[in-house]
């Protein structure tokens, strides 16, 4: 089955970060701010209130509050993919109508993940009635592929029932399982389909392959890294500039991979309230925090990104 | 650890099925009517909007707008224990308050689900976030151990610090686990502890051990062969029947849960439209609906609960 989509989403995305107050409500002018500073820092797109962006642990309200603060606010959508998925069909509809409303160029869904081994049959049904119940052709639907965290895993047989079926509106698929060869196997499987690996460590594999870019949570620190390596994927020296990028994003998975994010993005941006996280996600304790930083700061690749953020902090 | 409580909620409890309408949505109606006809056929008491209520697949405002409509039908709210977690904070918070203010006697609280083997300081900062948002010290919380389906246990550690900071707060838990050795447990560490059985086939063994009854699926079904065992746990003739109770359990748990607790309910209310589920959980299908009647209805102790419903579906 071959997806033609020239003007599809591509190139390094960040999983962007929710940035939280002290009474652990999200700041939508922060949010904003830090979008417009990964665009203007090696990302080509965002996408917010997955995983990273701790969606689950925000209510649908919150949600759409930062949905609407990005358009609000010159975000552009057609860089804008955000998390929509819930276990509760209705909350899935209603965050997905607004990303489309908003304009955003996708909406990344994850699975229901409560009830565990969900038929195939069961999982289509939840999809379908998304999209039916969106019923809006702008609607580009990315699936979320994480069975480490959602344990429901979005398998071919059911990409394939979905393009089938809505061949306008499945756009896509995010896979953060961390199996190469299961991304492989998709994009043999789907030329064109606009697949993303969800750790810039297979971004040059990806692309190669046929993918288009990666959605990745620390690609909140990395993209001046990440950039480089799509932008010279066809290139002899790509390698090389994809083991400096995969050496950060070892150092980073290293640890809690949301309280890292925080931690780097707070010193970084000189704003401590970043480190703020959603229970029962914790921030890093000072120890780790310390060791992370010593860590990144011997890397020479980390020079300029942490320098800007000094002068920036400064 | 010990805890007094002569007025706790006790006995045989149904976790309520959800009834929806065509559309997929809670049908408010007919969730009372079904609260009604369970206290009135062998349940002690109610606890909705969990696991076999599909609380999960449900948004804030179904979950709600189900609790005020038991409150404001006269629907006991001293037998009335609903499910309130969320993987958002603000979301279980909301639920948990509005349980409180329709005068629930608890509120079953699962753990945050969405990030896998969360710390148990981040489960502690989460109770503990609820419990002081709400404020109240109505609020009794049921602990909700589901590890199958929630992928996050409540260890004995985490109960005895809850406990320890929230001690007129922390009231029981409900042990979905199947594992009758950790209820053992639990019930060995917190001697009066409102510990729920999550099947009534540990009825019996859970009351001997000091526990105070089962919150149940299957008891949508059973409450009538259940409350006896509840009656009658001090006498010799208990094993008979916690037996004649279990067998029909065994055979309802060898489907998929709620499906086939719907399609039972449905036979005995004479409504089809019980069988409607969300997804990702899918009706039985028709030879598994008959398969399953066929073997209920050889069961002489299912006499009574289908020939009541044969007579009510007439």
């Amino acid at each position: 089955m071959a997806v033609s989509a020239p003007t599809q989403p591509s190139g390094v995305y960040a999983a962007v970060l929710t940035p939280l107050n002290a009474a652990l409500e999200p700041d939508p002018a922060l949010f904003v701010q830090h979008c417009r500073w990964l665009l203007d820092n090696g990302c080509d797109g965002l996408a917010p209130l997955g995983t990273t962006g701790e969606a689950n642990s925000l209510s649908v309200a919150q949600r759409i509050a930062l949905i609407e603060a990005a358009a609000g606010s010159g975000i552009p959508m057609a860089k804008f993919i955000p998390g929509s998925g819930s276990c509760a069909l209705a909350d899935a509809v209603t965050v997905t109508r607004a990303a489309v409303k908003a304009g955003a160029a996708g909406a990344l869904l994850l699975p229901p993940f409560y009830y565990k081994n969900p038929s195939e049959d069961g999982l289509f049904a939840f999809f379908s009635e998304v999209i039916e119940r969106v019923g809006d052709a702008r609607l580009k639907v990315y699936l979320y592929h994480f069975p480490q965290l959602s344990t429901v895993p979005i398998t071919l047989a059911l990409i394939a029932r979905l393009m089938k079926a809505y061949p306008g509106s499945i756009a896509g698929l995010k896979d953060s399982s961390g199996d190469w060869s299961n991304t492989a196997k998709i994009l043999q499987e789907f030329p064109g389909f606009g697949v993303f690996s969800g750790s810039e460590e297979f971004l040059l594999a990806n692309l190669r392959a046929g993918g288009v870019g990666c959605i990745s949570a620390s690609t909140n620190v990395t993209a001046a890294l990440a950039r480089p390596v799509y932008l010279a994927w066809k290139d002899k020296g790509a390698d090389e500039l994809q083991k400096a990028l995969t050496d950060v994003r070892l150092v980073l998975q290293s640890y809690p991979m949301q309280a890292t994010l925080k931690q780097v993005v707070a010193v970084i941006s000189g704003n401590k309230a970043w480190v703020n996280l959603l229970p029962p996600n914790r921030p890093l304790n000072a120890a780790q925090a310390s060791e992370l930083m010593v860590r990144l700061s011997a890397m020479p690749q980390m020079g300029a990104i942490l320098g800007k953020a000094a002068t920036k902090a400064a």
